[in-house]
């Protein structure tokens, strides 16, 4: 059973996923293994080597768990967390623990091995988004949880264990710590201005201008001024909208043009590049919704190595100011 | 000239390292690049190739940046960080921001190219750590400096983009984020129990028994109850000291045995891992000194992915107990 564990030092959580164990030295083989669509779980005939489907948009006259289908959420065969666990806490000052309780799904984003996403037909992109928000919609009713996170990692580099194009989901049992400080954040800037700090943010920026890729009537991308990674990217809603379940069906299929738009740009900028595609949301079961969602794209050129981890400070080589020229440059 | 940037909503603050620049196409080619010890700068017969030592264990009557040396310390010469920039805030809601002053050093580790940490004599490796801690002494007279980190990258995985054994020195103008609410956290335990968060933690650890790794006069090493990473462990000194700088000489020579010890055995059994080695130590310039000062090796057996980098949590597919055993079956 997985469990999660808080350090008592940083206060950050961690998940202990058992179901994940191996040898020590089995991790290296494992990073540096390769899948070919004649052995990929996630391609079309192969339906029964994942978990069955839990969310599915496929042809009419199609049964369940078998070939015709465009989107597919299917439970993560090897999951962080667990639903079956109950929630319960060990309160310590020094071992503070809780089940390893949530829900992990893998959303298998199209039939084909090695089609990019912004490759796709538009309204299949928008079909993968619909995906993840009905998701998040229905686990919202589970009280247990407590945040969701949506995510894609492309690229070894970024953690995909798997080629074939496919996003994730992870539900805690939990707000993670730095999202909780974050939305205290929203809270006191919201208490002392009467405003939120995201909508705020996004006017200084449109402001400044040089940063900004796109704009268009729903969504804003722009390399953030405290970038990360070399070429970051935020993709925000222009409306106020403290969770992406607030995303209405036509703003949905325009944050799928936009970021077919930018990850299309990005890939040919950078040499199909490893990146994290990750979902900042407001926090489940509360009743003051004080976040902005947006999107942030983490591009994995440069390495987290040791001062990022100790420190929390990135070196970033590349300026947002001129990423943001890369991106328009192929425009 | 570099610059810090903190960002308006985590609070996080990055580098942008100029000097580092580059174009995003050609982030994967360094990446993937190798060096051989004929074209390595850290080689003897190569000093010329670094900027001039600012500390250096050598041989009698062997002059600077020549052969002759044991422990060579100079400034990194693709620096993230410039001594030459003035220090100059630009305070704003949005767009904090401060000169990139600060030191960013390379400690180059012993004249032979494939030699590892354990492999060394142990006065050899003791004086890496005397290196490492009189630059730390030197520097902290400097008082736009606020903190100080020493890490080591081992493994491309890990950021080392040399092979030679080296490891690094950045120092901050300020002190990062994460660094100020682990002290704000020994504080806050400080003032309810009038005790040091991280000594009551060794007395928690050490009743457990079944995390540790090491037990010395001076040092305890083991895998933390909430360890971020496969086979993660801490070494910590037993005796309260804030500041790395306190370390006194035997126990310094003591330390390098421990470090010696474990990461010849994390080598071992995990078959040459990438890992991160990192000083969590008191910030410079104060007077009340609030923390206990250790190093974290950090294995990058797993990858940080979408998920770590957007919650902070990260999954982590050993248990700190079972590391434990691994770590101890090889003594």
């Amino acid at each position: 059973m997985p469990e999660l564990r808080q350090d008592p030092v940083s206060k950050n959580w961690i998940i202990i996923a058992t179901e994940r164990a191996k040898r020590p030295s089995s991790f290296k083989s494992i990073q540096e293994g390769k899948n070919s669509s004649s052995n990929c779980p996630f391609c079309p005939g192969h339906e029964t080597e994942t978990p069955s489907e839990v969310l599915c948009f496929r042809d009419k006259d199609t049964k369940p768990n078998t070939p015709g289908w465009q989107v597919r959420v299917v439970p993560n065969k090897y999951a962080a967390l667990s639903p079956e666990a109950e929630v319960s806490t060990n309160k310590d000052n020094f071992f503070h623990s809780m089940n390893g309780m949530g829900v992990h799904e893998v959303i298998i984003e199209g039939p084909e091995h090695d089609k990019f996403f912004s490759e796709l037909k538009h309204e299949h992109a928008t079909l993968i988004l619909k995906a993840w928000q009905q998701r998040h919609r229905q686990l919202q009713q589970n009280k247990n949880l407590k945040y969701i996170q949506i995510f894609k990692n492309h690229g070894k580099a970024a953690g995909a264990s798997l080629e074939h194009p496919h996003s994730q989901l992870i539900a805690t049992p939990l707000i993670p710590t730095s999202t909780q400080m974050e939305i205290e954040r929203l809270k006191s800037y919201h208490d002392e201005n009467n405003s939120c700090l995201i909508c705020d943010l996004l006017i200084k920026e449109l402001e400044a201008g040089f940063r900004i890729i796109t704009i268009n009537k729903d969504f804003i991308a722009f390399c953030p001024f405290a970038s990360r990674f070399p070429m970051e990217t935020w993709i925000v809603p222009q409306q106020h909208q403290a969770s992406f379940n607030e995303c209405k069906e036509e703003q949905l299929e325009m944050l799928a043009a936009t970021l077919q738009d930018i990850l299309g740009r990005l890939r040919q900028i950078a040499d199909d590049p490893p990146f994290n595609l990750v979902l900042y949301t407001a926090p489940l079961q509360q009743k003051e919704q004080l976040y902005h969602w947006h999107f942030k794209l983490l591009p994995r050129l440069s390495i987290v190595a040791g001062f990022e981890l100790g420190t929390g400070i990135h070196i970033n080589p590349t300026p947002p100011e001129i990423a943001a020229q890369y991106f328009n440059k192929n425009e």
